[in-house]
């Protein structure tokens, strides 16, 4: 397993191979992430992971400089998973200008869920990607459905801007009481750690209402919301949308999501349960 | 000569030959386009040449309904070029859902010098520039200096974004006297034409006067455009740039370029002369 720091020997390297699956993450590497890893390696012969805290995607008062950053322990846990590369280029490679001239740009999706809480998150996201796949130049690229919005605005992306590049999903990862994986989770404290998987249970019972029948999406995201704030969550949003494009359901449709975001203390996490209705 | 009019059958392609040289462009093609084809030829042993009106880029109001579009005559003047395929989509292949959805958002060189008169263009051009280069994947790209601000934007945009191609800049193709190729330039009657070269020596008279020595280039720049004017031009705008970025020129930089934008009846000219200062 090769580890590149810089943008041209990532290039030369790219070079030298066939196919390529690609796992973009920001590192702290828990088994949700070996996830995407292990369906990556089932994709291509050659796996390439970057590791790279992408400045562009955190807004103001959010937790950048905090953010977790283990190189050493993610390149151990990635040395048995079958990787090539381990692409991690420091700040200056990727943003050589300080500042970042052209972006990509999402539609309104961008402003809405998790973006009406997190402005130019996902314009970030969108550009950091896109440099990252014109670097690596995979076949493949792997993205957790844990960050379903994100997922859809990639999947949006690589469709609308052609690129080469065949977006996977993969289901997210949970521990044992259905908390999904995060690299977040370590800022919960003990009590919370264990309020956590309240979040997981409310979206499947509205997951398993709608399911019953139920259409009143208003009335069960409602219900979930008061019981989270009820347990002491400050809740930004529950909300049940298409899977497809994540637009506000239309009657009748059958693939839907039901997303959430909400604060235990300080740590905002966020999860999703995707519905097929009756 | 191919001509290929999909997405699929452009990647597929794509995948049969080595290394590539693209030249984008609207159709209509003049010897100024050819000069394009025959640096891309240099530059490659295949060449890909897109035919697309690209809506995206045209305001409202502009010519988007009555610019030329000749593909018989274009894939006839190609054919003796050595070029190997002419990708001609129609607006469904680019643009299947209607609108585009993801743009290529240029920073706030897009709203000056044409781009203060034409809203929205420069992000129109960067869009479709970046689907095409996915779709092309070509080692290098030849644009011509006669859209300057285009070229400027282009290169920025590919190395802001990483993109994994050779920008390419070619000298702006000329009539005798001096005009310009451009594709607008049949808008113009009998009288309007036999006007038309006064832009160019405008600029000429610009460059000379900056690499003599002159430095006050706000008196340089009224003064071409009272001589326009007084000829009956409407000008959008003469400025001194610097070459690299079109960044407002601070005392001292040598490598300067003069632009300007004006109309003659209906049509809209634009030209440019480098200077490399004393």
């Amino acid at each position: 397993m090769q580890i590149i720091h810089t943008v041209e020997e990532m290039r030369q390297w790219r070079q030298t191979v066939g196919r390529v699956a690609f796992v973009p993450t920001m590192g702290n590497l828990h088994e949700g992430h070996l996830a995407l890893v292990r369906e990556a390696r089932r994709r291509a012969d050659h796996v390439v992971v970057s590791i790279f805290v992408n400045r562009l995607q955190f807004g103001q008062g959010e937790d950048f400089d905090r953010y977790p950053r283990t190189l050493a322990e993610d390149t151990e846990k990635l040395a048995g998973e079958g990787v090539a590369v381990v692409f991690a280029p420091d700040e200056k490679a990727l943003y050589p200008n300080v500042a970042q001239q052209y972006h990509v740009e999402p539609p309104n999706l961008q402003n809405e869920l998790c973006g009406a809480f997190r402005p130019g998150h996902f314009r970030g996201v969108a550009t950091v990607v896109t440099k990252l796949f014109n670097i690596v130049q995979a076949d493949a690229a792997c993205f957790g459905k844990k960050d379903y919005q994100q997922l859809t605005i990639i999947q949006g992306m690589a469709a609308d801007l052609n690129m080469n590049v065949e977006i996977v999903p993969v289901d997210t990862g949970r521990a044992a009481d259905g908390l999904a994986l995060s690299s977040r989770n370590q800022y919960l404290s003990q009590t919370e750690r264990a309020e956590a998987p309240r979040l997981y249970r409310e979206l499947q019972t509205v997951a398993r209402a709608v399911e019953a029948g139920e259409r009143d999406y208003a009335a069960l995201e409602a219900a979930a919301v008061r019981h989270l704030s009820e347990n002491g969550w400050q809740v930004d949003y529950v909300e049940v949308r298409r899977a497809d494009s994540l637009a506000v359901p239309h009657i009748g449709d059958k693939k839907l999501v039901v997303l959430a975001a909400a604060r235990l203390g300080s740590t905002r996490l966020i999860d999703n349960v995707e519905i097929l209705a009756a």
